[in-house]
């Protein structure tokens, strides 16, 4: 296979996440943290060099590995990342701990389960999400990878996902 | 399976890679970067409400999944990062870029593809490296996770290995 048709190939395959990940956002939105979260903006990142806005907030980066290898990673605030936890469980903090942070990966794991589960295709696996937090961190994909940039609102506070996949073959 | 059994489970399954990321790591300090890296301390984390110590510099995540899901984190000094872009392809750099982002993703990448090679009966597959760069972030793992934590010196500077699988049985 050249390198032209993996590539154009990968690109199919990000596009065809699109639904299955705004549906799944919404899904786990609506019957988990009861808010409506709305799709506001879908790009592809074209530039290779260029790389997220730093986030003040907390990143959760979950990996997906079968018939193609990539990650999803939902980027947030602070606040919130703390209104996750309380929609989630009911416990009120008033900073990032590492109850927010597991409420956050759990989110995150839930979104990526719901939206693999609609690609059976590619016989996708997740790994353990990582959430990251601290100030101006930034979260980069490889130089190879063009990650989907989706933008929501919701109840909570708008929000970003970024999934990207390698047109590298998985060994 | 009881929990108790799938806890020893995944506590044995960690247990396991420790020898396999030691070795793996030694190996692309050595032939890729031309540098030895030795290992300085071992502990596993006790205490699920621990997270890692604020990170200045730069940290590597990456995916694995297979007959369990857990992730590989490489903790770095912004100094030790630039080092490993310029002992990997030659260029000098001053400051954390996209550059340096790519070969300690890349370096990451290298590490767990040759720990998975050793632990083939667990059918790990990798996903992409996500890096992370900026002051005092922090890579939490989920608190039903205890990850180990390998430390070490080399001649770029130290660095630590954090790797922890799921006691979650993977659907």
């Amino acid at each position: 296979m050249s390198a032209v048709v993996t590539a154009s190939a990968t690109s199919r395959m990000t596009a065809e996440y699109v639904n299955p990940v705004i549906a799944a956002t919404r899904t786990v939105f609506s019957t988990m943290l009861n808010a409506t979260a709305t799709r506001t903006g879908l790009s592809l990142r074209s530039d290779p060099s260029e790389v997220s806005q730093p986030s003040s907030g907390v990143s959760a980066v979950i990996g997906l590995s079968g018939q193609a290898a990539g990650t999803l990673v939902l980027n947030l605030t602070s606040s919130t990342a703390i209104e996750i936890l309380h929609r989630l469980v009911g416990a009120e903090v008033t900073q990032v701990n590492s109850e927010v942070c597991d409420a956050v990966g759990e989110v995150t794991n839930m979104i990526a389960g719901h939206a693999k589960a609609q690609l059976a295709k590619y016989s996708l696996l997740i790994s353990i999400p990582n959430v990251v937090s601290g100030d101006d961190h930034t979260v980069h994909f490889p130089s190879n990878v063009i990650p989907m940039v989706l933008s929501f609102d919701s109840d909570l506070g708008p929000f970003t996902i970024e999934v990207g996949f390698s047109n590298l073959p998985v060994k």
